[in-house]
């Protein structure tokens, strides 16, 4: 069996990747970072998804990103929006996490002998976010192909970016039918310490119209609720 | 001022480098990693290479490598080699360090709005690490620019890696002309917690072999003397 390095928020898109890289007949490594976010209660969800989908390992690194700061999600000083406005780039962006969290990806994936490393970025709803475009991903692709052992002997390693293209309704039903339970998943920027969400931030609401969208009842625990 | 992220190890190159991107009229952020390295003294030589050497400031991000193991420096089960035999890839590689750290400094880099990295990466003494070529390094920057807001404001990031083909003892000159002090620095793969070498491993084999070519006397305090 293949492994595959599953970077693992605890968030609906990457539970639906996990059960992909499953699905493809991978033995899966799952990989979360506790980077000091707000949110912290999506790395318990994490540990439940990783348990649901079959996981072989869920690892959980921890890396301080709050000494840099610069970001709503790790800076306690700036807060999470919540009236839907558009910006250009949100303030929820933490400065380079996907090239941090795929970095640390490649570590694992280079000490296990893998050569798949899945992520869950999605160009649709994050189109703000410069570390959300294919062209990025295939950027990191070609480093991380001469950065490594692996690379140096010839052994092609793959960035899995297979949500990029889809709709978060997309995304929902590609999940269901493989089997993901939402209910466990966190999206919000600031769920309580249970993993309740607030409903208004711009991740809640995103989430929400996908579920709306993909006409299924909404399985996330509100605070109000 | 321009500011720039200079990755600090502690040891002799990083040092090189940080004299180099003042000399150059750069503010100077120092970044360490404490990545679970056997050789921690090298930490505190950073932080008095960092004082010694005017940066601003000096950062030590904490992240646990030793989760995912496979190095001689992170596992402690694994010896260092100190018989100076030349393997392909040594055992004291450390997958994908480089990339986290670039990638660490680049997060920095972007909260500061700083759009220059430097870091001591050198081909010529490590020429079994993949991730100390230039065409490594050039393949991060090209990445580093498609992942941040700089980026896509198109105000360009360069990773300023100049000793790249540089031998130990030009590293050597360039630093002792730009006044750095040597005996602060720490290279050895297991020094002891007073920064003291062992003199046999590889790392403490290039760094004598430097101060012999460069016709200097070597600063370094070993663990013999």
């Amino acid at each position: 069996m293949k492994k595959a390095v599953v970077l693992l928020s605890g968030g609906l898109d990457s539970a639906t990747v996990l059960a992909i890289a499953r699905d493809q007949g991978f033995q899966c490594y799952a990989l979360s970072v506790d980077y000091g976010q707000r949110h912290r209660s999506e790395l318990a969800a994490a540990q439940k998804v990783a348990q649901s989908l079959g996981a072989c390992r869920h690892q959980v690194i921890k890396l301080d990103l709050t000494a840099f700061g610069g970001s709503a999600l790790t800076d306690q000083a700036i807060e999470i929006p919540t009236t839907g406005e558009k910006t250009e780039i949100p303030v929820t962006y933490v400065p380079a996490r996907n090239t941090i969290m795929l970095s640390l990806a490649l570590a694992w994936a280079e000490t296990l002998q893998s050569q798949d490393i899945f992520v869950g970025v999605n160009a649709v709803d994050y189109s703000g976010y410069p570390d959300c475009r294919q062209e990025y991903i295939a950027a990191f692709e070609r480093m991380a192909n001469l950065a490594t052992k692996a690379g140096v002997e010839g052994k092609k390693l793959t960035i899995h970016a297979l949500l990029m293209h889809l709709s978060k309704k997309e995304i929902i039903q590609t999940g269901l039918a493989l089997g993901v339970d939402f209910s466990l998943t966190v999206s919000c920027y600031q769920a309580d310490f249970e993993g309740r969400a607030c409903g208004v931030c711009d991740s809640c609401r995103i989430r929400k119209a996908g579920f709306a969208a993909a006409g299924i009842a909404d399985p996330t625990y509100y605070w109000s609720s």
